[in-house]
């Protein structure tokens, strides 16, 4: 058993070596992971530009893989050969929530979906930390979940060409009301337009506002997430609005 | 009717140009693109740099803004309330198809998603141009199926949530076969490691290979562009796989 561990935030981030060590208990695992932060920077695949990969060590001393490249192509190279052949990713664990409509965004996310196009299970773990919280994260929970949610998926499978998506609460382990099953939910942004003037008198524009927040329904991501419970949602790459191509083939052109 | 063009492959790109040229036939258009090529970039929120804006002209000499943001960033900032408001956002013409899993990848279509998850109606047109083609792309036609399919969209609307993705085959006007409502096909990636040595000894990598190819079924947008026909596929942004939710639901953690 192979796993590749990766994330989005960066090779140095805390989320990630809290995660290779959990996972580490269930097999051979290789970290590679980009050397920058790529929060909210989406599903990519460079093309225009090579890739460099570097060898270096996480905190704890054991060996990981970074490149120049996005998540997706810490996903990618792995996957086209440049390590033994994985058997599954898991990215993670991302410092906040990717729920809802954050899912095409989250860079922690499209590394699954980056797995799960190439037919190797794909798995992103999130901890939905409190909006505000200073200071370092407990990711302690968030990896003991992780690795739960590995083991269940070598033990039983996962449908083909589902990618899962786990959100952790920030609670200590015994705080979890437990795993539910869900789907996603309706996110609500809060964006603002902040506009700036430079020194030299030249505006410039910040994507500001509040924190996202979201619809509190039961079932969702944004629920589970809200009663306290451990969030799996299994989501989908075709992305076929089913119900509406009935509508559309009204159209006369 | 205030309509939003824009593309990932840059403001000066051709596809824009001819793109915003038929829009205008429908009502006041606002171009607002990235100043350079986004292509397989994703869903991008810059939120940890400030943006610029510059004005600029297209090259039949018309107005145009365009920023150093990610495509998605072009749609954001018009609708956060940098223009004014927009009721309908189309995003192309891409030089390249984006189907079955281009989607999520794909910076033109992320930027139609983009004005969906705001509210806005989202629109993304790709033409099927031929490998390997070279020379100046001829846009016309997809430009005719762009502003057709903008046109229906504004006489009888879309169901909520909808992001179309229409792809057009390189072909003339009057050989086109018809319009289709499809579905999301099943792509053939067939992506290769390209490892090279730089001229210091030091390794570095392509994701290189053949162009990707796709399943050819009925139905399907990559079947209707092989049979001739414009593809219009209906995405939703709810990417839950329902049936999945089932097959986990009987996990015992």
């Amino acid at each position: 058993m192979h796993i590749l561990v990766t994330n989005d935030d960066g090779v140095t981030a805390p989320g990630l070596l809290a995660l290779a060590q959990e996972i580490r208990k269930l097999g051979k695992v290789t970290v590679f992971a980009p050397d920058k932060n790529w929060s909210a920077s989406g599903h990519v695949k460079t093309l225009e530009r090579p890739l460099r990969v570097r060898e270096t060590t996480l905190a704890d001393g054991t060996p990981a893989f970074t490149s120049d490249g996005a998540p997706s192509d810490c996903v990618a190279l792995p996957l086209l050969g440049l390590t033994d052949p994985v058997d599954l990713v898991v990215s993670g664990i991302n410092p906040h929530a990717n729920i809802s409509h954050d899912v095409t965004y989250s860079g922690t996310v499209t590394a699954a979906m980056e797995a799960v196009i190439t037919g190797v299970r794909g798995i992103a773990v999130s901890l939905d930390s409190p909006d505000g919280h200073k200071g370092l994260l407990d990711y302690s929970t968030a990896a003991i979940v992780g690795r739960r949610v590995v083991e269940q998926v070598l033990a039983d499978g996962l449908p083909e060409g589902v990618v899962l998506n786990v959100n952790v609460p920030y609670l200590k382990e015994e705080e979890l009301k437990g795993y539910m099953i869900t789907r996603q939910g309706l996110r609500v942004y809060r964006d603002k337009l902040d506009s700036r003037l430079d020194p030299r008198g030249k505006p410039y524009y910040w994507i500001g506002g509040d924190l996202p927040t979201g619809v509190d329904e039961p079932g969702t991501d944004f629920g589970a997430l809200r009663a306290g419970y451990v969030s799996i949602t299994p989501l989908q790459l075709d992305l076929t609005h089913y119900k509406a191509m009935d509508v559309l083939k009204k159209w006369k052109f």
